[in-house]
C-alpha cells in the first residue's frame, strides 16, 4: 500500500481500528446468540454492548500482544478492560481465532468490494456521458496500429463502458464469493459452539455462514475475488494504453486535462505527458500480482495451514486499495479528457482518402472488374498517395479506368463517412439500452 | 498439450477439422442471414449447405494457404472446391477474417465448457457418494500438520464436494462469459454488413450476439474465462494434496487405488506411491499458468492488434484439455480411493486421548480451576503422553487434584467422540440439501 | 509447442527419437564406467555399444510400455532386442529411472540453450549492423510517448544490441545451472552405484556432477534457466513494441520488411501490418508464463515427489522452442526492417522546432533572464507552433525579447542537431568496443 | 511491506530519509565533476558539501511537493535551504529528474542485496553447523511421501546448503546487474552533460557507468534482479516445506524451536505448530509475485514511459524487505531446530524392516532366482509386515526359500545400514570441501 496511491476511506478498512472495530462485532453478536440459546447468561451479553462505541486503542492492544504473543488474545483482554473481566468472561467461548479473523477479513473484503463497485458506478458514469458527447466524433479505427475503416470515438467510449459494465457484473459476483463468515471452532465441527451462533454473527454482519468450514474459510473464495480485482485491472490497462496511443505527439487525438492557462507543463503544451495513463498501466501490473499467489493458497494442508494469512495480510489490503486509486483515477481521466477532433480528421487523411481503398477495391471488383485488374488499378493510385500524399479520391476521378468501371457519382459515394457510422445507433442502443 | 495428459473428445474440439467445420457453419449461416435480408440470392445461399455433411480436407486448405499465406482464404478457396466457385461468390461477404476466427475461439471454448460442466458433475457425485459413505468415519483434523480435534472422512469429502460445487457455478458463468459471437466488419462497425447477420448466426451457433466489438471481441471475456480455470486448478490441487498427506507413509489414511493382488507394486505395498495426485498437482500449475498470459492479452492496441492470438493458439486447447484430463483424473481417483479408517484410529491416538487435552484445559478452567492450575494439571499429564505414550485419560483419572476438580465421570465424557461429530447432520444438510 | 511457431532443429532435440538416444547414452556410459570399476563383465559394456548407431523405434518402445507401464523399463527392455538380453543383463544396474530422466532432460536444456546462444549471436549481428548503418540517422527521442530531444535511430539499435549482449551473458550462467547429471540411486547416497559412475557419465555427456541430489537433480536450477528464458523474453518484446510504434500509420518511422514491388498488400502499402512483432509480443506472454510454474517446481516433498514431471514436459520444449523461434524472428525483422528517415525529420518537425524549446529556455536563464520571464517568452512562442505549426526558430528570430535576451546567432545554435549526436561516438564505444 | 515481517536496517534502505541523502549523494559527486571538468565554478560544487552531514527534513520537501508537484525540484529546493541558494545554482545543471531517481534506485538494489548477501551468510553458516551435526544421523529417504531407501539428515542439510550456495552466486550476479548507474540527460545522449561526470559519479557510488541508457537505465537488469529472488523465494519454500512435513504429528522427526519448561504451548507439545515455516511458504509466494511485473516493466515505449515506477515503488521494498526478513527467520530456524533421531529410526521401522524390501528383491535375482519367484518370495513375507507390522528380517530368516537362495549372512548383511551411508563422506566433500 503506497500513500500516494491510497484513498482515505478504502485505507481506513484496513486500518487496525477498523479491524478490532469488526472483531469486537463479531464477538458481541455471538455472545448475544449464545445468550438467545440460553448458553451465557443475558447480562454477561448485554454486557459486552457497553463497548460499542469504544474506539478500541491499537497501542495497548499491541503493548499486551507484546506480552500474549497472541493477537485475538490481546484483543480480548483489552476488551475486558472496557467491558469487566468478570462480565467478559464468556466472549469467545467455544470460538477459535480462525473464527474472528477469517470472519474479520471477509467483512473487510466485502466492504472493499463495495467501495469498488461505487468506484465503478463513477467510472461507468464518465465513460457513457463521453460516449454520447462523442458518438458522432468521426476517427480512424485501427489494427495494428494501422488506419483501418472509419469509426466514432463514441464507438470507443461505448466499448471501454461495455467492458466496465461486464467488470461491475464480476465485482458483484466477486462480492458474493467472499460474503461469508463462520463460527465452527478448530476443525469446523461446531464441536464447542452452536451453529446457531454463526447463523447470528453473520446475519447481523450481512454475511451468509459457511456451508463448510474449517478452521478457515475455504481459499478457493479468495481465489475468486482477487482473480476477478485482477481482471479488472486488465481492463484499465486496456483504456489506459488506448489514452497513451491517443496522446502520443504524432497521434494526439486526445489528452489527459490540462488548461493552456496554467503555468508550467503548459508553456511547452507538445511536453504534456500522459503520466496518469502510464502509471494506470503500472498499477494494473501491481493488482494482477495478487492472482497466483491467491491461487497458490487454496491448496492448504488438512484443516488448515496459516501459509495463507502473510500472503493475505499483503495482497488483502494492497490489491482493493491499488484498485480503488485506479478506478478513481481512470474516473478523473476519462471525464476531464481533452479530445481532438479535428487532429483525428487530419490523421485520417495522413494518407488523403487512403482508407477507402479496401472499399473502392471491393465496388471495383463488385461492378464485374477482376480481382488482378482491380488490384492493378488501386495499386497504382494507392502508390502515388503513398508517395506524395496527393488526393485519393481526385487521382480515381482522374483515372480513365477507374471511371469507366465505377462512375464518377459511385467513386464520390465510396468517400462517404455515412457509410461507416450508419449503425451507430443500434451499437449504441445495445451498448445503453433506450 | 500432452498426449498422455489429453482425451479425445476435448482435444476433438481443437482439431483444424472441427475448426473448418464451425468456420463453415459461421460463413454458411451468414449466407442464410443475407439471402433473408435479401442482400445475397437464395440461391447461392442455398448452395452453401451442399457441403453441410462435407469433412474438410486439411491438407488440401494446408496446401492453398501455402500459396495465398492466409488461412480464411484459403478455407474460402477449398470451400468453393466444394460448393462451386460461382455459387459461393458471396461466401464472406462484407466479413473480415476476425468476424470467424473469433466467433469460431468461442465455439470451441463453449464446447470445451460444456465438457468440463460433464466432468464437473462426474467429479461431484464421486464425491458425494465418498461422503455419504465415510460421513461418520472418525479422523483427526488437523491444523498446521499438527493434530487438533476429532473430524470426519465424509467431511472432508463434503469441504471438497462444496468447493468443487462453487466451482460448477463459477464454470457456467465463465462459459457465459464467452459465449458471444461478433460479425461486424474490420473495426466493429458493420460498414459492409448488416448486424441482423451476426445475430442470426450467433443465435444458430446458441452464442449471443457480441454488443460491441472491434475488428475482435474484447478480451477482458477470455482473461474471466481462463482466471475461472485457474482457480479451478488450485481446487484440484487442494484435493491433490490432501490425499498425498493421507497416503504418506507414516500417516496411511487412504490411497489412490491398488489391488493387493497385483502384480508389481503390491510385491510391496508400502511402496505404492500417490503419483496421479502429485501429477495432479503438477497439472494444476499448468492451467494456472494461462492466467496472466491471458490477461495481458485485454489490451490490445486501438480496435486490435494480433498479439493475443499466438497466446491463444497455445492456451485455448492447452488449460482446456489439461483441466478436462485433470477433472477426469481425479475424479477417478476419488471414486476408488482407499480409505483406511483404523490407521484413522491409531493415528488420532499416536499420543492416546492427547486429542482432548484442550477440551480438558477448558473444562478445569469452567470448574472453577485458576488458568495457571489447570495449565499445571493438563501439562504433566500431557508431557507423559508426549514422552511415554501412556493413555492420557488413564493419567487423569489417577490425578488426584483432576479428579476432585472434574470427577470421574466428567473426565470420561470429555474423551467422547460423539462430542466432536454431533454436528456432522446439520453440516451435511447444509452442504447436500434433504 | 505450435508447429507454427516450431523450428526443426530445437524441435528435434524434443522429439522420443533424441530422447532415447540420450538415455542410451547415459546406459552405455554407465556401463563402461562399471566396467572400468570392475562391477560389471567388459564384454557386457561393450555388447552395448552394438546399438551406437541405432535409431530406436518408438513406436516399438510405445508396444512395450503399454504393458510394462513404466517409459525407462520399456526402453531398457526394447534395448536388449538390439544388444541381446545376455549380454544387456547389466544395464541399468544400481542405477533409478529418475537418474536417466533428468540427466537426460538436463542434456535436452543444454543443447537447446546452445541452440539459443547460436540464434543469440545471430540477432547481436543484426543488431550490431544496423546500428551501424543507422548511426547517425537523426530521430527524435520521446518520453512519455511524447518528443523529448533528438536522439538517432543508432542508438536504439546500440541499446537493444546492449540489452541482447546482457542477455547472452545471462544465457550462458543459465546453460551453466542446468549442465549438471545425476545419476546417485533411489534417494541420491549412491547406495547401489559408484559416485564415480556419475562423473563418467557426466564427463562423457559435457556435464558436471551434480554434488548432492536426491532422487533428482534439484529443481532450484531449472527455476533458474526458465527464469532467464523468461527475461529475454521480455526483452524481445520491447524490441518488438519499438517496432510496432515505428511502423503504426501516424508515425512510420520503420516497418517490418516488403517489398513495393510485391502484389497482395503492397497495392496498400498503407495498410501493411507489423504482424511479426505483434506476433513476438505474445510468443514473449508464451515463454514467460513458463516462470511461475518453474518456481513452484522447486519445493518437492522429501527426497522428490513428482508433480514437477508434467510441469517440465510441457515447458521444457515449449518454452525453448518458442524463445527460439522469437529469437530467429526477431534476427530476421531486425535484419530487413525498414527505415524512414525522412519521416523521422518530418515527425520531428510536427510542431517545427518545438523539440529545441526546453534548450531555449534553458538559454534565456542562463543568459540572465528571470525563470518567470524566460517562461513567457517561450509559451508565447510555443503556443503558435502547437496551434499554427510554424516554426520556432522563426518566431524566436522574429520576438525582440527573445533576441535581446540571446541575439541572433544563439537563437540560430540552439537549434544545431550536432549538439545532440556529439556524444554517439563515445556511446557506440561503450557498446561496441573499439 | 508489513511490519511484522520487516526488519530495519532493510527498511532503513527504503525510507525516504536514505532516499535523499542518495540523492544529495548524486548531486553533490555531480557537481564535484562539473568542477573538476571546469562546467562549473569550484566554489559552488564544494558548498554543496556543507550539506554533507545533514538529515534531509522530509516533512519540508513533502510540504514544497505540495506546491511544485515534483519531487526531484522541492528535493533541490530544500537543498538550496541548507547551501544557500545562489551557491546551489548549479547543482543539477544539465541533468534529468531520472538520472538521480534511477542512479538512486539502483543505489538502494545494492545496498539491499548487500544485506541479502549478509542473510545468506548466516543462512549457509546454519546450515553447514546442522549438517555437520547430524552427518551420521540416520533417516529413510522419502520419494513421494513414500518411504525408500535410508538416508541421513545431515544429507539433507547439506543439500539446503548447496541450495543455498547456489543462490548467493545468484544472488552476487544479481547484485552486478543492477550495480549500474545512469546520468545521460533526457534521452540518453549527454547532449546537455559530459559523459564523465556520470563516471565520476558511479565511480563514487560504487557502481559503473551504464553503457547505454536512454531517460532511463533498461529494465531488463531489474527483470534478472527481481527473477533471482523469485528463485531464492521458492528455495526458502523448499527448504520450509521439509520441515513442516517434519513437524506434522505423525512424522515428528523435527521441530521449529520450543522449549519444554516454557508454558503455554509446552502445556500441550504435541500442539507446537510449524508456524514460522508456513509463514515462510507464504513469504515465498509474495516475493515470488514480484516476478512478474518487473518482466512486464522492461518493454517501455521508445526512450521511457513511467509505468514501472508504481510497480518498483511497490516490490522494490517489499520484495527486499520480505525476503530480508525471511531469511532471517529461516536462519533461526534452522540454527535451533529440533532433531528427533529415535523419531527417525521409529519410522524407518514403521513396517519394520520393509524399507529394505527392495535390497533384498535385487538379491534374489542377483543370486539367479528368477525374477517372478523373487516377486513371490518378497511380496508373501512384505504382506505380513504390511499387515501385522512384524519384522521383516525375522520373517525372512524364517522362510526357508530365502534363506536357501541368500543364506542367513547375507538376508542379514542387507540390513546393514552402512551400506546406504558409505558415501556421505564423499558427498560432504563434494558440498563442502575439505
Amino acid at each position: 500500500m503506497i500513500p500516494r496511491y491510497s484513498r482515505p476511506d478504502m485505507v481506513a478498512i484496513w486500518s487496525p481500528e477498523s479491524k478490532f472495530k469488526i472483531w469486537y462485532e463479531i464477538e458481541a453478536h455471538a455472545c448475544e446468540a449464545m445468550a438467545n440459546l440460553g448458553v451465557i447468561p443475558r447480562e454477561n451479553a448485554d454486557a459486552v454492548w457497553k463497548a460499542k462505541d469504544v474506539e478500541f486503542d491499537v497501542a495497548r492492544i499491541d503493548e499486551i500482544e507484546a506480552v500474549t504473543k497472541h493477537d485475538v488474545i490481546a484483543f480480548l483482554t483489552h476488551l475486558a478492560e472496557h467491558v469487566g473481566s468478570e462480565e467478559a468472561r464468556f466472549v469467545h467461548q467455544g470460538m477459535t481465532s480462525s473464527d474472528v479473523l477469517d470472519t474479520c477479513l471477509n467483512v473487510q473484503l466485502v466492504r472493499s468490494a463495495d467501495i469498488l463497485i461505487k468506484d465503478m458506478e463513477g467510472l461507468l458514469a464518465a465513460l457513457k456521458k463521453r460516449a454520447i458527447e462523442h458518438k458522432d466524433t468521426v476517427r480512424v479505427g485501427r489494427s495494428h496500429g494501422i488506419h483501418a475503416e472509419p469509426t466514432t470515438m463514441g464507438l470507443t467510449f461505448a466499448r471501454f463502458y461495455a467492458e466496465m459494465d461486464r467488470n461491475m457484473a464480476r465485482l458483484k459476483l466477486a462480492r458474493e464469493e467472499i460474503a461469508t463468515g463462520a463460527i465452527s471452532g478448530a476443525v469446523g465441527t461446531f464441536a464447542n459452539i452452536d451453529p446457531r451462533v454463526e447463523e447470528h454473527v453473520c446475519e447481523q454482519l450481512g454475511l451468509a455462514a459457511e456451508p463448510i468450514s474449517t478452521q478457515v474459510i475455504p481459499r478457493d473464495r479468495h481465489a475468486m475475488f482477487f482473480a476477478t480485482l485482477g481482471v479488472i485491472a486488465s481492463s484499465i490497462e486496456n483504456v489506459a494504453v488506448e489514452i497513451r496511443h491517443m496522446q502520443r505527439t504524432e497521434v494526439l487525438e486526445g489528452a489527459e486535462f490540462f488548461s493552456m492557462g496554467q503555468k508550467g507543463s503548459s508553456a511547452m503544451p507538445h511536453k504534456k505527458n500522459p503520466v496518469l495513463t502510464e502509471n494506470l498501466t503500472g498499477l494494473a501490473r501491481l493488482v494482477r500480482m495478487s492472482v497466483i499467489p491467491a491461487m497458490e493458497n487454496v491448496a492448504l494442508w488438512h484443516e488448515r495451514d496459516i501459509s495463507h494469512s502473510s500472503v493475505e495480510r499483503a495482497i488483502g489490503p494492497d490489491a482493493c486499495v491499488t484498485l480503488d486509486f485506479a478506478l478513481a483515477r481512470l474516473t478523473g481521466v476519462i471525464d476531464k479528457m481533452l479530445v481532438f477532433p479535428e487532429n483525428m480528421l487530419d490523421n485520417m487523411n495522413k494518407f488523403p482518402g487512403l482508407v477507402m481503398s479496401q472499399r473502392v477495391l471491393l465496388a471495383l471488383t463488385q461492378a464485374g472488374v477482376s480481382r488482378e485488374d482491380a488490384y492493378s488499378m488501386v495499386q497504382r493510385n494507392a502508390l502515388k498517395v503513398w508517395e506524395d500524399r496527393v488526393d485519393f479520391r481526385e487521382l480515381l476521378l482522374a483515372d480513365a479506368d477507374v471511371v469507366a468501371a465505377l462512375g464518377e457519382e459511385a467513386i464520390n459515394e465510396k468517400f462517404d463517412m455515412g457509410y461507416h457510422t450508419k449503425h451507430v445507433d443500434t451499437i449504441f442502443k445495445r451498448v445503453f439500452g433506450e
